[in-house]
């Protein structure tokens, strides 16, 4: 019996979330869910994959349940796959394949169109986390069915990727993005550390902040408490990237910044 | 041991359902608690009811715990009844007649008055979760008493009622009725397949929706990925009745649809 | 085995709350943890440390892991402190301090320093909650460590305290303050019923609350049914502390009322 992790973009409005509950709990009462978030923005894969990439590393080994979904009721493929850390099981839309990839890539892919293991749709087929994903978690996890049970193989290199920026030398500095935004406002990108110090930049002096012809300067620090409450700053978030923060603030309302903005970076 | 279900509306915001967890713990601390939902509309019972009859086919059977409750500290009833499924605990307000209903009809209907399972009220009586609703669920779940331990029976048919509205034929089409909003403003009516399809309509081809003087035609398909973005769609949704949506919209906002307003819908 | 009750300020929009629960099942999967709530302001230690009073004595006991930590990252300490009720582990600012004088005070207090019982940060340190504190709240409610094992000890009454205001006399009323707004709108103060029935008030009367220089006439109800909707009304609220209220409304949009407000009343 291995412990579930569910992502979704389901809100906890509706009743969206404890209906997959309570659909696990039907197949087997003791098994453990986590709930990772299921406040990813509606039908927004790209922020689904960074969540569980970010999370994935911190999350018990076992099954990931992987919900966001703009495609429901398409062709696209619903899928599991097995990894050195457990089974993902989500539509293979991108979501699962960054997390997939950084525990250690595929050793089995299937598409999950065996019925015994989905629930019949009372109409239209536009809650899978109900009735084909959440079932599949919850067999997985609980060992009533081996990931071959469910579905026809795909070659593992068929799982649908998720294209990711890389930064790249712009002038005599770097072109980033932003990645994510919290729900403070919190400015995670796709920079680390090695990239700004490759500049010349150091922690505890400033760096110059590009956003289409404006530049802020930045100090860079280890805490936000080193500046004043309201100012910009930039540090090495939780996570090990590059973040803009504003102390006791939103960096993303002050600078008018949003997923996948560029930014540009120089010592 | 059986799993509880609990479904409020207290939101999330204040650590209202964290201390009914709290309780509910310290009764038994092996019981299981799946959150449904506690994002009902404050106070709307009607809500309340058709969300626990959407989830409760869904749900292990044992306790549903629901606390939708406008009345509390007047003279309604608080009540647990026993039915095939098992105990759903809760107001006398109309909020769990439909979910029993459909459930098959309760048994035993009991009053909870028994002080011996009710927490003493530190102040007033407006936290029923916490000081009643809650301890019944759990001593219910766990088996450390019998429905008839909680206090004097009822009639079985004096559990209160909620009406919901029916489909009526109006000219060459019906008049339906929206049920539920949901946090993304897709419009589920009472409307079924089968209804529409008696007007002659079929999926694949359009229907006429009236509200109020304006009419809109619209498809009748199977899943969002057959319309464009942003075009408004008739579908079967997931749980057999037939609703409004719009792809990656709202179909609430574009329509301005609340709750219980009206609409016609003709071949 | 104890359970954790967990309280932190971090929303549930990220996954925050879902990564501290993945660490917790990562380091013994079979511990239970209550969410208390996530809902706290952003950095609000006194509304943290109000929520943790008002459910402490709801939760089992075992270890309450509290981040409401606007000092991340500074010198503040991580602390945990043993009770009477178990273990409360969080920052050292002020958010624990009422819960454990209300469950009978600290005998033992360490700082969180033992290397073996944190998980390395990846960037900065801003992500305690994961890093620090999820894993001390983990082994100590699994057994697996005891507070000493932690860190070095501090003098129990060197916890830092969290200054809570007292009802003082004026004129011939007496002066209160809004401690809390519920996600509702009511307003609960720091006047008990024995403050009110001291200044010859009595149940079933009107109250006089001023605020500023506005008189308010208000009934003093054991229940909100006893106005009519969208009336104001003081009643003892479910802490037994005296609240204001509208029926079916807001108190705090009506009076124009915020956390720390002042208030005067009188019989």
């Amino acid at each position: 019996m291995r412990p579930i992790s569910f992502l979704s973009d389901f809100g906890l409005t509706d009743e969206f979330v404890g209906v997959v509950h309570g659909v696990i709990a039907r197949i087997e009462p003791e098994l453990r869910v986590i709930d990772v978030t299921h406040g990813v923005q509606r039908g927004n894969v790209r922020a689904g994959a960074l969540a569980l990439v970010r999370a994935v590393q911190y999350l018990p080994e076992g099954v990931a349940l992987v919900v966001v979904d703009p495609g429901v009721g398409t062709s696209r493929r619903p899928i599991a796959a097995l990894t050195p850390w457990g089974h993902f099981v989500g539509p293979d839309n991108g979501v699962l394949a960054p997390a997939v990839a950084m525990v250690g890539g595929a050793s089995e892919v299937v598409v999950l169109e065996d019925e015994r293991f989905r629930i019949p749709a009372l109409g239209g087929s536009t809650f899978d986390g109900r009735d084909v994903f959440g079932p599949a978690a919850a067999v997985l996890a609980s060992g009533q069915a081996a990931i071959t049970d469910l579905g026809p193989t795909l070659p593992n290199e068929s799982l649908s990727p998720m294209l990711l920026p890389l930064v790249e030398p712009e002038g005599n500095g770097i072109r980033g993005e932003v990645w994510w935004l919290d729900q403070f406002g919190n400015c995670q990108t796709n920079v680390s550390a090695e990239d700004l110090t490759a500049l010349g930049a150091s922690p505890g002096r400033e760096v110059t902040l590009q956003i289409g012809g404006t530049e802020h300067n930045l100090p860079w620090v280890a805490a936000y408490g080193e500046v004043e409450p309201s100012q910009l700053l930039l540090h090495l978030d939780s996570y090990g990237l590059i973040a803009i923060a504003v102390r006791e603030g939103s960096a993303a309302e002050r600078l008018n910044l949003a997923e996948g903005h560029q930014i540009v970076l120089k010592a």
